[in-house]
C-alpha cells in the first residue's frame, strides 16, 4: 500500500501527497520522473502515484496527458492544487549579502527573477535538476551558497530561509492528479470532474462543432479543451477534454454515450473529485431527475398509457 | 369493431380506408367531416377513422394536426396514399356536348380546367359540398347535366363516363392517416414514420436550433417541420413534425428523451407505418447496435473493467 | 395604375385592399382566383394584387407561395390582416325564423356551425363559390333565404342582417399579402418582414441545422418555417421562411450572403412592413452599428492600426 | 535592421532563424530568453525576434502566446518548423569510452536517454541553462567531457561528434513563429495560418458551440484550439485558435466579423505563411468567389434586379 512521487521530500509533488488521506500512514516512495511515477503504478509497485499537471519544472501536462493517452490500463483518481511559492535558502551561518551563486531548477529561477533582480544583482545561477536535490546539497558541497526550495521546505531542513516567497507571482498554484490503474469509478461527490480523449471522425470543419453538440445537448460544460494532432496524417486531431461532472451524472453518461456513436476513439481517463470544490449549475432539464422523468414519460407513451 | 370515413361510398377517403387490411369486412360508418370522424373515435364508437391531410377538398393538414393536438387521446396508426383523379360523368343518355351544368366541389372544379375549358368552353358550375353526393344527384334531380366524381367511381354508380382522368395533375397524390384511440404503439416494421408536436422554450433564435440538434446529435431525419404560431402571445412558436423513424428505434427513443427535457411540450402523436415504403438510411453509428455498444462500454468503464 | 383583389366588392379581400393607402383613388379590377390575379401582375394589367394566404375561404397559404415559387418575377410588397367574421344576411321583408334555404362557401359555413345549429337549427345549406356572390344572389333569385356574408358587408348592398358576428372563433384573423411585380424593395421600416425559398444541400440530418446557423449566428428570428418537398425526388425538401426584419437591415443582409453560399438555390420574395407592427429585440451585438465597428476594427487590424 | 534569438551560435532557434530570408545579411541580436527577445521588439532594438513555440527547451507555447496576448503591439510575421536532434560532441583528443560526465540542459538529456543509457551506462549529469553553452564550455574548462549539442552545431565549433542523432524520436520537429511589431498584414499566400485569441460572452455551455459556428458557417478549419482559464473569476475561458487561412481570404474575413460582434475580446496575433506548405482544401461555397458572387446577387434583389 505505497505511493510514488516525484522525490526527494519537500518537492511541491510531495506537498501535493500531504494532500491524500488515505496516502497517510502508508509507505511513500520518491521517484525521479513522471515516467518512473507510471510504470510505478502499472507494475503495481505503488497503488497510485501523484504527477503535476501545468506545472513546467516538476512536470507539464503534456507529459501527464500523453502518459495516460498511450497507456490503457491508468485512471486519474483526484485532482490536487498546490499554492507555488519559493523561499531563497541557504547554509546555517550564510547571510544575504554574502550569496555569490544559486543554485536551482531553470524553470524556478526564471520565477523568481524580480526578487533576484532587486536582492542579490550581482549573484551566479548554477542550474539544477531539482531545487530540493541542490537544497539539500549544501551542507554537503560547497559548489553553491543558496538554493530556491519550494516555500516552507526549511522546516524538513537544516536550512535558514534568506528569502521567503520570492516568486513572480504570489498567487500560482499548480495543479496536481492522483494516478491509479484502472477500478471502478469511485461514487459522485457532487463537486466532480471528468478528463477525456475525444478523436474526431475526420478533418472538416464541422466535426468540432458536432462533438460539441454532444455536450451541449445534454447541458454539460468544458473546463478544458485543447486540440492535439493525432500524429499518424497531418490535420487530424484529438481532442483533451475536462468536463463538469461526474460519469455516473446522467447528463455527462449520455454524453458520453453519443461521443462514443460520433467518434472512432473515446478514452475515459476518469471521474474524480476536482479540486476547488466548485459544483456546476445544473438547470433543470438536465438534471438526473429529467432524465429519470423523460424515460418515465417514453415508456408510457410507447405503452398507450397517458401522460 | 367499425371504420369512420368521409361518405359516402365512392371518396377518396373511402378508397383510402380500402387499403386498411383490419378494416375489411368490419362495419364502415360515413361521416360529414373530420371533427365527426375523431369525435367517433373518442367516443368509441368507431375503432378508428380514416382522414385526409394535405388535402383540400376532402380535408387539410391544417385541421387534421389540429383536432390531434387539442386531443390529448388520439393517435396516428398509419399512413396511405391514394391517386388523386377525376372523372366527369353524367348519366345514362348523356353525351359530353350537351353537357351545361357541371356540379362540383369548388377545389375539384378548380383542378379539372384544363381539360373543362378545352372539352367544355361553355358550361357553367353549379357547386358542391361533396363530388360523390353531386354524381349520386345526377340520377335524382336534373339540377345539373354532370359531376366530377372520383377517378373510377362510376364502377359503384349507375353512371357514365365522358370525361376520363381529367385533372390537371396525373400524378396527383393525397395522403390519409388513420386515427385511433391512445393505444401501445405497434411494433417497427422498419419503414416507420413518427410524428410530434414541440413547443419552443422561448423566442430566442437559438431556440429553434438547440431544437433540432437533439435531433442532428441521433442522425434522425425530418420529413417534415412547420412551424405554427401558438396563438396565447406574440411570437411563441410550436413545430409540428414528422421524422423517419420509430419511437423504438434507439435513435429516435434518445432523440425523444433529449427534446422532452429541453421543451416545455412534446406531444407524440403515433409512429406508423409509412405509406411509400421508402426505409431510411441509417449510419453505422446511429443504429440499434451502436447504441447498445455504447451502453455496455459506459457500464464496462465505470465497473473499471477493460474497454 | 389599378390594383387586382378576388371579387366581387364586399370580399375579404377587398377590406384588405381598402388598407392600401396608394389604392385609395385608383382602379380596382376584380378577379376570379389567385391565379387570375397575379397573371393580371405579370402582364402589367395592374400595379400590384392583393391575395390571401392562411385563409381557406378566399385562397391559401399553399397556392400563394407556389404561385410566387414557380414566377421569378413577383415580389412581396406588404402584409395586411383582416379580422375574419360573418353575419347571416337576407333580403329585406325576411326575418330569421323564416330562412330555411341558407347559400354559402362549404368552408365559411362550417366556421358558423354552432350559431346555426342554435339558431336555425332545421335550415338547409345550399354551396357556393363565393359568399359575397351568394349574397348578391339573394335580390336576384329566391334559391335561398339567406347568405352568410362578410361581416359589415351590408354596408355595400340592399341587405338586412339578422345574424351579426356569427362564427365559431370572433378572434379569427386572416392574413394578406399585396404581391407586384419585382422591383427596388422598399427601405426598412424597423419593423419588417423577408420572405424566402430556400433549398439544402442534400437530405442529410445536418443541412437543416447547417442553414438555420446561417440565421442564428446573426441573432435572426425566424416567424415562419415551413418543409415542402422539392417534387423532383424523394426526401428533398425546400423551406419557407418568414423572419423578422429586411434585406438591407446588416444582421439580414448577412445572413442572407451566407444562405446563398450554402443553398442551391435561395429564392427571395421581398421584405416588407410587417401588419402586426411588431419590431424585433435586437440584441448589440447584432445591431447595424455592431457590424460596422467590426467591418472598421478588421480593416484596421489589417492595415496594422492599433485596435 | 536587427534580428533577436536565442543565443548562441548554433541553438534550434539560430537555426530557424536562418531560414528567414530577410535576416541574412542583417545583424543578428543573441538574447537570453524570450522575455528579452520581446521588449528587443517593443522597444524598436530588433525589426523581429524568432522564438520557440511547443518547445520545452528553448521556450514553450505558453510563454509565447502569453506573451503575445498580453503584449498589445506584436504581432506573428511567419512560422518556422526546425527538425530536432541532438549530437553529443567533446572535445578534440576525447573519445567516446572515456566520456564520464555530460554537460545538458535537462529536457534535452531527456529525450536522449534510449541512446545514452546504452552507449554510457555510467556517465554522469552536468545540468545546463543552454546545450550550446556547455558545449562551448569544454574548450574552456573541464568540469565536463561532452556536451549534447543541436545535431549540425559541431560545423560551428572546434569540436568532434561521438554520438549522432542521439535523440530518442528521429522525427521530432520543432516549431518557431518571428515576431514583430503591429504592422500592416502580408499579402495572402495561398498557404496561411491566423492566430487569434478570443473570449467567451459567459460561462454557458452553448457558448463555445456560437462561436465554433462562426468558423463552421463560413468553412473555416482550426488547427489549434486551446482553452485558458482568463484568471479573473472561475470558469472564464478564453481559447487560442490558429485557423487555416488568411484574414484577407473571404470567409476568414467574414468569420473574423462574426467572432467581433459575438465576443466580447477578439485578439488577432497575425495571419502569416504557414510552415508546412499546406493550402486548406477550400469548398466552392467558401472561396472568395463565391462571397463575391454573394455579394453581387444581393445587390442586384435589393435594386430589384432579375438574379
Amino acid at each position: 500500500m505505497s505511493y510514488a512521487y516525484l522525490g526527494p521530500v519537500g518537492t511541491f509533488t510531495w506537498i501535493a501527497l500531504g494532500q491524500v488521506e488515505e496516502a497517510r500512514g502508508a509507505e511513500w516512495l520518491a521517484v525521479n520522473n513522471v515516467g518512473e511515477a507510471l510504470a510505478a503504478v502499472e507494475r503495481g509497485d505503488v497503488i497510485a502515484a501523484m504527477i503535476a499537471v501545468e506545472n513546467s519544472i516538476e512536470g507539464g501536462v503534456s507529459a501527464a496527458q500523453d502518459a495516460l493517452a498511450s497507456s490503457n490500463g491508468l485512471q486519474i483518481l483526484g485532482e490536487y492544487l498546490v499554492p507555488v511559492n519559493f523561499d531563497v535558502v541557504v547554509r546555517s551561518g550564510t547571510d544575504l549579502p554574502s550569496v555569490r551563486v544559486i543554485e536551482a531548477h531553470p524553470v524556478a529561477y526564471a520565477q523568481c527573477r524580480t526578487w533576484l533582480e532587486k536582492n542579490l544583482p550581482r549573484h551566479e545561477h548554477l542550474p539544477a535538476t531539482s531545487n530540493v536535490a541542490a537544497a539539500i546539497a549544501l551542507n554537503d558541497t560547497d559548489r553553491a551558497d543558496a538554493a530556491i526550495a519550494p516555500h516552507g521546505y526549511s522546516e524538513h531542513a537544516d536550512l535558514v530561509v534568506v528569502g521567503d516567497n520570492v516568486g513572480d507571482n504570489p498567487n500560482a498554484v499548480t495543479r496536481f492528479v492522483l494516478i491509479g490503474r484502472r477500478q471502478r469509478v469511485a461514487a459522485p461527490t457532487g463537486t466532480d470532474k471528468t478528463t477525456l480523449i475525444v478523436e474526431l471522425p475526420d478533418d472538416r470543419p464541422g466535426g468540432l462543432l458536432e462533438m460539441l453538440e454532444q455536450f451541449a445537448t445534454r447541458g454539460v460544460n468544458l473546463s478544458l479543451l485543447e486540440s492535439r494532432p493525432i500524429g499518424d496524417e497531418l490535420g487530424r486531431y484529438r481532442f483533451v477534454i475536462d468536463l463538469d461532472g461526474h460519469v455516473e451524472d446522467e447528463r455527462v453518461a449520455d454524453a458520453l454515450l453519443g461521443l462514443k456513436r460520433f467518434s472512432p476513439r473515446v478514452q475515459f481517463l476518469g471521474s474524480y473529485r476536482r479540486a476547488d470544490g466548485h459544483s456546476p449549475a445544473i438547470s433543470n432539464q438536465n438534471s438526473d431527475a429529467a432524465f429519470a422523468d423523460a424515460r418515465t414519460w417514453l415508456a408510457r407513451l410507447i405503452a398507450g398509457e397517458e401522460v
